[in-house]
């Protein structure tokens, strides 16, 4: 039995136990097509509210696409975006990549767009930050907890970047003001690695270490 | 004794211990003066390694400021830039807010600023996002990875948003094409809580769980 982490104190063995579920961490792309367990993704939730956000402004908003109707607008966005993009491209790894990824739109049970609401900390007294994108890092940091969150119940995320997003906005009768930070697929993936899809596939090697510049 | 998470399986002992972690996480104000243990802080910079980034780019460029010169620019950099902010505001909150962070940035004893290099993707075949920022966005992935391996060793992390750029990437001497993400205080805590600092001086109440909108 680990003891338990109250007080906040953490064992070692918890720490090696973290340092796999950062290894284990995967951009997923084939997901099998059963429901994710809702007890586990409402925990995993929970990686929101306990996420930190400049200001404790809290500016995520999570959109999920339940609907026949709104997936539909999400697959034909990804699919009129890429085949646009694409249309520059001729590398078989590209155009791989994102028939992958467009496979992870058309098969994930839970679908979420997540947005950054720019309006979060108006007229806020404590709004003095000189990052202008700051709120948007807010964002894009609690979708990693709730990424590790999901890993750790052995449910996969897979992060899609490429879409319309003014277009994703007006199809879904959303904000325009709203940032779109990720979309993400969510569910249980078909297999398990310890490597990065890309590296794996022998397009990208991950660095042995990061570079720390030392002034 | 907790069974290895080999193979990419985590037990519901580890899943409650990290959701105690994501309790626990802080932005850290208050930093004792002693030095961080060396091999803690190598460990938990493997996170950057293992984050996640658009198309495997790993954009994350990270500077340590241990130099006198170095501390002195970022201290003054926070300075006149929180003097100027300040000048417009009445707020009381607003200035104790200020004197803790600048607190941080006097106490903590390691300080790394946290820069996105836009040309970490140049040229590159799978580079197609309509995200604009996305690559910021895997650099504020990856600084929430790190500050929760940070916490998991008792260490914390204070997240600076409040300085100018454009004058740190000067006097740093670094390229102006880098993007500053966030300005990282690191040291023990004079303090643990298992609440944000702006909800125990009153200013600011977190949600009770995230909106999650179905469409």
């Amino acid at each position: 039995m680990t003891k338990p982490a109250a007080l906040g104190q953490f064992s070692a063995a918890f720490r090696n136990d973290f340092a796999e579920l950062l290894r284990w961490r995967r951009d997923v792309r084939s997901f099998r097509t059963d429901p994710v367990d809702d007890a586990a993704l409402a925990r995993c939730l929970d990686a929101f509210t306990l996420a930190p956000s400049v200001s404790l402004s809290q500016p995520w908003r999570i959109v999920a696409l339940s609907s026949e109707t709104a997936r539909t607008a999400a697959l034909e966005n990804y699919k009129t975006f890429n085949a646009a993009a694409l249309a520059g491209t001729e590398g078989e790894a590209a155009q791989s990549f994102a028939s992958q990824k467009l496979k992870g739109l058309e098969d994930a049970p839970v679908q979420y767009a997540v947005f950054s609401d720019e309006s979060a900390t108006h007229g806020h007294p404590l709004d003095l930050s000189a990052i202008p994108r700051v709120l948007e890092y807010s964002v894009a940091a609690a979708i990693m907890q709730f990424w590790l969150a999901l890993r750790a119940e052995g449910i996969g995320l897979g992060w899609v970047s490429r879409l319309d997003q003014s277009r994703l906005k007006a199809d879904l009768d959303l904000a325009q003001s709203w940032t779109l930070v990720g979309y993400l697929c969510v569910g249980y993936p078909t297999q398990d690695s310890a490597l990065p899809e890309l590296q794996v596939q022998g397009h990208e090697e991950r660095a042995a270490c990061p570079v720390v510049l030392e002034l």
